[in-house]
């Protein structure tokens, strides 16, 4: 079954009528189904299990308050993320913080609000917390560890403890595994030369765990992410597992109990022809590799997953209107009103998506869709349409959801897009109005002596 | 010799301290200089030329206003760039319009704000050019040719024509002359198969010709553009050609005076260990190539060169703060303040940099740059840096003046940032600020349900 939201003829056009193009849409209600499935096969399979959003993929505060509407913990890369998630009514110990490079003042800041978890990626980070754990009026212990877990059975719908703010958060050390997954070399961060985490073959995971309990920081367990866009799960299997295994070994040489194991995301998902392994399936594969790996043992870690693009892009989609449609020796374009500033996808990844036009004839042409941008900006090759498609016409682009508003640039100085989102109710609403002229110009001066 | 500004780690450091990193720093005085180097290369071999500036490469007003001061004429890929042209005190009647896909509002608020040239790109605009020309009050033939040109021999300090507004502006029709250059396919534009212009081998521009001729639209010339960052000038040689057989040809069969050739841009720069051909031999080069095929006809066209990359890039430089700093199995990651974001061109175009520390000492190591960014984020790898280098130390990235700033993004919510302007006169400028985190998030509303 294909989950994929696509927009009616006639709500593209009330849409465009309305708010113009390039718009991006959002559906509630299959971001609300996906994640409760999600949910829903995570626990399933993992008695203590707890779901997080990695916001990367979209941060839209109307997003952000949907998925944490949702129960779903709220993972931020930066601190421009939590600041997102703040806005958007998210509390910070509902939130994580990531990084490869977070400043001592982003450390601070995450501590003063708040959060619930900082994922710690290198020595240096935990140099840092060291020193900030000692300040004065800091608990470096401040709760007990149950509290972090939701309720068995009760995925994500629990509340994540509170904290006061200053309190040391809970930190997990993000490990990289030493596999290699299949996906773009961009966006494949779990192999033995990632700039991401503590690398346990050589060594370092072990002596980063040690200093943090030498140290009595807070470490309540591991995190590793492996990569983006994965078809074959083979690269998440084994880096659970390795991750079970790490805590094992942690547990018979220093007594450490691993309470939060968390595998990170990944999954990838249907863009055009691609098979992703189904969510139930996949939720199995997981658990049962991190489940083979502690058996015997004392551990019972909860288990944490952190989807990104596999909750949010099937929700999205991407209308423009064509513009000039030009038949060459080569191949027909047809261009549209956006391009590289609001999907940099295809150039960045060579990523393909699903366009569809709203004709219902049978005739069909196959084109490539291109943007506005002044460089090839061929966003979508090999697209069929129907022989019908004119100027003025509306398309769609499905799975934009993820990675498209986020990355969205200004780039030949447009705009940005507006965000529109259709409720559950069937109403649309505008969550993210297009950006003016006056808001792109306003950080800008001009010498007063060129002033004319 | 090395033409690249950098900067002194006095200044490096008073810029951090003032500004803050990542920062974009733009050097006037080299800036200006190589404005003017072109303009006198350009000069010597063509009794008739014009420089613009492809303002996509960066549009930040105050260079805008730099470049235009040095009496270089602005080309605006859409309406957006004209409105930077705008605010940037450059009047209309200095402006090009390009696009391969304008829209009738973009054609329309061009003429209204009377810019001196559109660049058609296909029959679909020129016709809606055909329906605007014909609007009561619009003079089609508004102005003599001569008007155009600079005097022979002062390239670019002349004035461009005034216009009224709402006359039409002079026409040139963009050219596919189907040749392939060397370099990345996104940013290759001149082949057969092009989303850009009117093929010249299949006939189509000859058709367009006739067609502009048929409606008496102001048709006075023609133009090209086959790619960026061209080290290998023969593409922009066989395109000139191309271009002035095909003046030759219309002028034999319709009678019809190409009045102004437009060659394009597209001269490649050195970003590390390139050597792209001089300025002075690239402009004998083009202009030979044109001047021989134009040998024995009656005309005289200005000839017209729109860099972009190749006059701004290397007058900028941007400055990231070192973090993290991390040995793996496989090599050692520096990681900086910035990334993705404020320069997507690694990871678009796999483009090379070269980045710069301030120490003195000789003993050097090659670690790979990576950016603070969920993914990859692969900055520059191979890159030789002092042994001594440390959190807190400063690097400088050379030749970011280009497709940097105008490129930036806001992903992982990182606020975009600010732009320093070196005046000629030593003193540093605050040109663009950082964002702040209430404009990253002017844009968006909660679902009122959905607020906490």
């Amino acid at each position: 079954m294909d989950s994929r939201f696509q927009l009616t003829r006639t709500q593209a056009e009330g849409l465009a009528a309305e708010f113009g193009t390039p718009l991006y849409v959002l559906d509630e209600a299959s971001l609300r189904a996906r994640i409760r499935r999600y949910q829903a096969a995570f626990t399933a399979v993992a008695s203590r299990s707890q779901l997080t959003y990695a916001s990367k993929a979209n941060s839209t505060l109307a997003l952000l308050a949907i998925v944490a509407d949702e129960g779903v913990l709220i993972d931020c890369a930066s601190q421009g993320e939590l600041e997102a998630a703040l806005r958007a009514g998210v509390p910070a110990h509902r939130c994580h913080l990531h990084g490869n490079n977070k400043s001592t003042q982003e450390l601070e800041a995450a501590i003063e609000h708040g959060v619930h978890q900082i994922v710690v990626d290198n020595f240096q980070e935990l140099e840092q917390l060291r020193i900030l754990s000692r300040r004065p009026g800091r608990s470096p212990r401040g709760h007990q560890t149950e509290a972090q877990a939701t309720e068995p059975g009760s995925t994500g719908k629990g509340e994540a403890p509170g904290r006061a703010a200053g309190e040391m958060p809970d930190l997990l050390l993000r490990l990289a595994p030493g596999v290699n997954p299949l996906t773009n070399a961009k966006i494949s961060t779990g192999q033995e030369d990632t700039k991401f985490g503590f690398n346990i073959g050589d060594g370092s995971a072990r002596r980063a765990l040690q200093m943090a309990l030498e140290n009595q920081l807070p470490v309540k367990g591991i995190h590793c992410h492996v990569g983006s866009q994965l078809l074959d799960p083979e690269a998440q299997r084994g880096a659970g597992a390795a991750l079970a295994r790490f805590a094992r070994q942690m547990h018979a040489e220093f007594g450490w109990t691993c309470e939060v194991l968390n595998a990170g995301g990944g999954l990838g998902i249907r863009y055009t022809e691609q098979s992703p392994m189904p969510i139930e399936e996949y939720c199995r594969l997981l658990v049962g590799a991190i489940q083979e790996e502690l058996q015997g043992s004392s551990l019972d870690p909860i288990l944490v997953q952190e989807p990104g693009r596999s909750l949010v892009a099937e929700s999205g989609v991407t209308l423009y209107t064509v513009g000039n449609i030009k038949p060459t020796p080569g191949r027909t374009f047809v261009s549209v009103d956006g391009g590289l500033s609001d999907n940099p996808r295809p150039a960045l990844y060579d990523a393909r998506y699903e366009v569809l036009d709203f004709h219902d004839s049978e005739d069909r042409q196959t084109v490539t869709v291109a943007g506005k941008h002044c460089e090839t900006d061929q966003l979508f090759d090999g697209i069929s349409l129907s022989s019908a498609i004119k100027p003025g016409d509306l398309l769609q682009v499905l799975c934009t959801g993820a990675y498209n508003s986020s990355m969205a640039s200004n780039y030949n100085r447009y705009p940005r897009p507006a965000t529109a989102l259709l409720r559950s109710s069937g109403d649309f609403l505008l969550v993210q109005r297009r950006e003016t002229w006056d808001e792109m110009f306003a950080r800008e001066t001009l010498p007063p002596d060129l002033l004319k």
